[in-house]
């Protein structure tokens, strides 16, 4: 293909695009406190969240009064059906460069007075997402004169509450996962490798309507299950194994994540003393979740019910991660988190348990934080499966 | 799932790790033109490169002397597993936190002459790749006295010839979007749905033994196919229509990327001519590369292809990219791009010709640079397909 595409912010028809009036102008109302003349805005998911552009180039400069989108010639069409609240430039060579010089000469024009623009000389910059190499072409663009401020975290706390239509999509995405996920049980026996598993359910997620997998499909069986990570491998199944499935569909942009971990046999005793204390942990922290608690309040609440049964040593990761546009955004469940829940928010809650030489257990569930408490997305049977 | 996924670089057999010795020390042996005294390097596909590290948090310490990879306790087991040529370190918290104290204890052993390791103050890091907010903390853990120099490129240069094991596995790579994508041609008829057949397609690439997409796959039916990166949508095929088939798979961390076009009926005079004219471009192309040649030069060739049909100006992205441990990697054949070819490297060649309204044809092969000229590694037919 001709260019490397973003993993969120790809599809064609998304809801980000009514809301982008909205959106921006929520964002310009935060310039004044900041005294921000400009904000360059160059995360793609961003870019989408505010502009509704999918293309996988483009910058947004966004200044009290407008914004204007900077693409290249491969998005002329696509730009111009998909961004109605920014006017699109079509750049030749660097974006950034583009970005810059425009900049500059919005910086002229206001000494001039010659435009509505007022002088130009504050400018916000997305320090996690842009690169040192790019934030240097950028300044050498707009010239000595502009004063770089990092303001990052605006737009991302904004995505983190999600409005009625991307809920609607986020409870289809999530649909799409756990029927998945139901429907190829019945091919999980011993003999079968993980990555056939894999591809069913990707498959199967493709067919009902995913643009993609929201990232790669973890199938990991027997002691393959205690890396956390294991990509679905060519390993074949055995018996008396733990298996844990970890997939998710990307819908119009939003992804859902599920993992559930089935045993092929009877359980013995000590396997089902572990998932039920996972299960718990992640009852735990369902409990807790509520507008008004901090992030680290429902992951010490996993924790503290792995540590009653003298499990927490094996939970080797956070309890969970905000999911919208990106499969890992705002706000993190963690040690340490102090970032406060808030209704509309939608959260994983992903407890887990890893043995080394014997296998992993992960129930992960995609919760959304209502008014009162939360609510699972997510709607598979959470309950231990053996399959004999 | 516990945390964001890479996209390349993530399988965990992969050819990289018997190399990591060599490649190690070839990288060290740059040090002494630039009087490095460390390397921080960031960018997963080249610390998979270097060390065979496929997790997705990793950070490699290179000294003149040896490597440290830093990653946290999900990848524990899986490093020492994959890592043979550098030790490694499990860290809580900032992996940057960590390389830069890292780097602030050898300079003040240096300064003691207690260690092999002399000062360290010239730093090398990845400019391209860390963002201003991680170089920032990088700065502050490793202290005012480290001098940083943006090093960027050498390892990509490296990674950009392939050795004996990269091959073997590419061509295997290749060959699973071929003979996939050869499958699923007696599905293209009128009234599929172009996401249908991307399920397809990536099931087989998933059944065949690849890890996943190596992005998203792209069928563009009729008009949307004027839209170089439109993405598989629910738009039903029709009849007289252009159909552009975009799609690539992962195997063992790397990609193969091929593109095909097919004509749902007997296509028109017009439609035949510009297909000949993109297959002429894309065999311009090829004639063009050989070792000694630049990539402008390959660039240029496809480019007057077109002119001479007088559908230059249909030709809205480069001729190619580089493909690897990376969908897009050096070198880019691309306007004005000096990198010179080299035996080993494996490049697309993707000319394509857009007409709003009607539709794209584009024709994407992997080609491997030879001693005396190029090879394909994909071999699919590349004639006109009418499928009526």
């Amino acid at each position: 293909m001709a260019r490397q595409l973003g993993k969120a912010a790809k599809t064609s028809e998304t809801a980000g695009a009514a809301g982008s009036a909205a959106r921006l102008s929520f964002l310009q109302q935060q310039f004044e406190a900041e005294r921000l003349d400009a904000f360059v805005v160059s995360h793609l998911p961003n870019v989408f969240y505010l502009s509704g552009f999918t293309g996988s180039s483009g910058i947004l400069l966004v200044t009290p009064q407008d914004a204007a989108l900077f693409t290249d010639s491969r998005y002329t069409v696509q730009a111009a059906d998909e961004v109605h609240e920014a006017r699109v430039h079509i750049v030749r060579g660097s974006l950034l460069n583009a970005v810059g010089e425009r900049l500059a000469r919005l910086r002229a024009r206001g000494n001039v007075r010659r435009s509505s623009h007022k002088n130009v000389r504050r400018v916000g910059f997305e320090a996690a997402r842009l690169t040192v190499l790019q934030k240097h072409a950028l300044d050498k663009a707009a010239g000595a004169k502009v004063r770089w401020l990092p303001w990052d975290g605006k737009i991302e706390a904004a995505r983190a509450v999600k409005d009625a239509d991307e809920l609607r999509i986020m409870r289809e995405a999530a649909d799409i996962a756990c029927s998945s996920w139901q429907e190829i049980l019945p091919l999980v026996k011993p003999g079968i490798r993980e990555n056939e598993l894999a591809a069913e359910l990707e498959f199967r997620m493709r067919r009902k309507g995913a643009s993609g997998p929201a990232f790669d499909t973890i199938v990991a069986s027997g002691p393959r299950g205690a890396l956390p990570h294991a990509h679905a491998s060519p390993r074949a199944i055995g018996k008396n194994e733990l298996v844990v499935f970890d997939l998710g569909a990307i819908l119009r942009g939003y992804s859902s994540d599920l993992t559930r971990t089935v045993f092929v046999g009877r359980a013995p005793a000590e396997i089902r003393r572990w998932y039920a204390a996972v299960l718990q942990a992640q009852q735990a922290a369902r409990d807790a979740l509520r507008p008004g608690v901090s992030a680290h309040q429902v992951d010490a609440a996993a924790r503290q019910a792995l540590r009653r049964a003298a499990l927490d040593k094996k939970f080797v990761h956070s309890t969970g991660h905000g999911l919208g546009l990106e499969v890992h955004e705002m706000p993190r469940l963690g040690r340490g988190e102090k970032s406060i829940l808030r209704a509309g928010m939608v959260v994983t809650l992903e407890p887990g348990v890893y043995v080394e030489g014997t296998g992993g257990i992960r129930i992960e569930d995609d919760a959304l934080v209502t008014q009162t408490g939360a609510e699972y997305l997510t709607c598979a049977n959470r309950e231990l499966i053996e399959l004999e």
